[in-house]
């Protein structure tokens, strides 16, 4: 890269910066990149981290030291986490979304990359200070979720398996209770997705009883992996027995009714667990 | 927001443009979101285009007239691409992956969003050219490549079901041979999924005779929705009739032999196909 000012190393080192969030970027590696001084780049990224603040982006910590240098870190204020979870709210709330079982029919939104870039945003707002190594999630519709959150952690995504289709080898199953149709099913996931010491969050769209979730949870104690946090785009809260308690969700379903075509969704715990 | 100098404005529009790929911005809307006059906003843009085009993150289209401003369109050069396709195939090309049935264990590449959103704008990259209004893919493993395709691109996923554990309202399925198998299988997708006349991007993670992405063209037809192009990971090489002529591949795997352990995988396509 030909040697450049200011402006132009500014632009660059935010896009770098996003390309690489929870991670630490040495100011070496700005350095020698931009051919500048160590001190421009402090300054540089002065700049970028009022920017990122001011605007709720994110924070943009310096860490000391020889190892150390800047690590971007997504975050959501709380404005702006209350429009998006209203949005999601009105969004939602239509009584045409209404599926047999009480479930919702949300694959427009699980299927909009940009408005899932800012759910997960969110989701990592709320584990700001969690040390966090994996995503977890099962098969089909939480796996959107996962990926947004995965993307703004910066750590892989474990997707659970329902089916049994195709191996990856040797895998682990373990029987979970839907708790919504009481039938006992099997959940899996490949040895070699997940290492030991995993430090997990566990996503997933919609939850009921949370027996699916109950079932990564008994999972994850199977590859010895430590369970971090639980969250869900949807819970749905008339439900007599919870087998999950503490968990963070977007929206609440509080009543739906297919027959009478009714539906009540409201906001989630989410913006209590803002920082 | 605050009246903003050029070096805080440069942070927040490169932010802000790489969050909307593929959107007209007009220059009003920077105008009055940084308090600045246009003629400020233009000469910014200008940093930020020549930064993004030489460093092959994408173009910066000015767009004329009323209705016009910029548009960000994620590209990738030349030189990345090859580095990307390498870093792919010296991934995947190990023994340790071959699955039976010469399918490759991929998950951990599947399920590493930073690793696929480059993959992603390569594909994007590739699709440069083309009016695009929905990506497709079939569950599951698919599903991450879509999502990171459709981000770089600003359109919707469309996600089709091969299980029919839940209903998502009124559906749409095809029968399809799966090629390798010679078994008739069912796809599935919501109606309300996709618009009549959508252009629409394929992409899985493995093609091998091409039945189920044949399926999903099929699907496309009865969605009065138009194929604009298909894109895979893994191409299986080695195959005497294939369903499907025209397609991107990153990758394509000449060789597998699971008894002796054997796989050659080398570079697919794409880099034919990139402008």
């Amino acid at each position: 890269m030909k040697k450049l000012k200011r402006s132009s190393r500014l632009v660059d080192m935010t896009y770098f910066l996003l390309q690489h969030p929870h991670e630490v970027i040495s100011l070496t590696h700005f350095s020698e990149r931009y051919q500048a001084a160590k001190s421009s780049i402090s300054e540089d990224l002065v700049i970028i981290k009022e920017m990122f603040e001011d605007e709720g982006y994110g924070a943009l910590l310096t860490i000391p030291g020889a190892s150390g240098g800047v690590k971007y870190m997504p975050r959501m204020n709380k404005d702006e986490a209350e429009t998006l979870v209203h949005q999601l709210v009105l969004d939602l709330n239509k009584p045409e979304r209404i599926l047999p079982g009480g479930y919702l029919y949300m694959m427009d939104v699980l299927g909009n990359p940009k408005l899932l870039h800012e759910v997960g945003r969110l989701f990592a707002a709320a584990l700001y200070d969690k040390e966090i190594d994996a995503v977890m999630t099962v098969a089909t519709k939480g796996i959107p979720l996962a990926y947004a959150v995965g993307q703004h952690l910066g750590v892989p995504v474990s997707i659970v398996r329902r089916d049994h289709r195709i191996t990856e080898g040797s895998m682990v199953s373990i029987n979970y209770a839907s708790g919504s149709s009481d039938r006992i099913q099997t959940m899996t996931l490949a040895r070699r997705s997940l290492a030991a010491g995993s430090k997990v969050f566990i996503v997933d769209d919609f939850m009921k009883a949370g027996g699916t979730i109950r079932g990564m949870v008994d999972l994850l104690a199977e590859f010895d992996a430590d369970l971090v946090g639980i969250g869900v785009l949807v819970e749905a809260a008339e439900v007599s027995e919870r087998l999950v308690d503490d968990y963070v969700s977007l929206t609440k379903l509080t009543n739906v009714d297919a027959r009478e075509k009714q539906i009540e969704l409201l906001s989630g715990n989410i913006l209590d667990r803002l920082h």
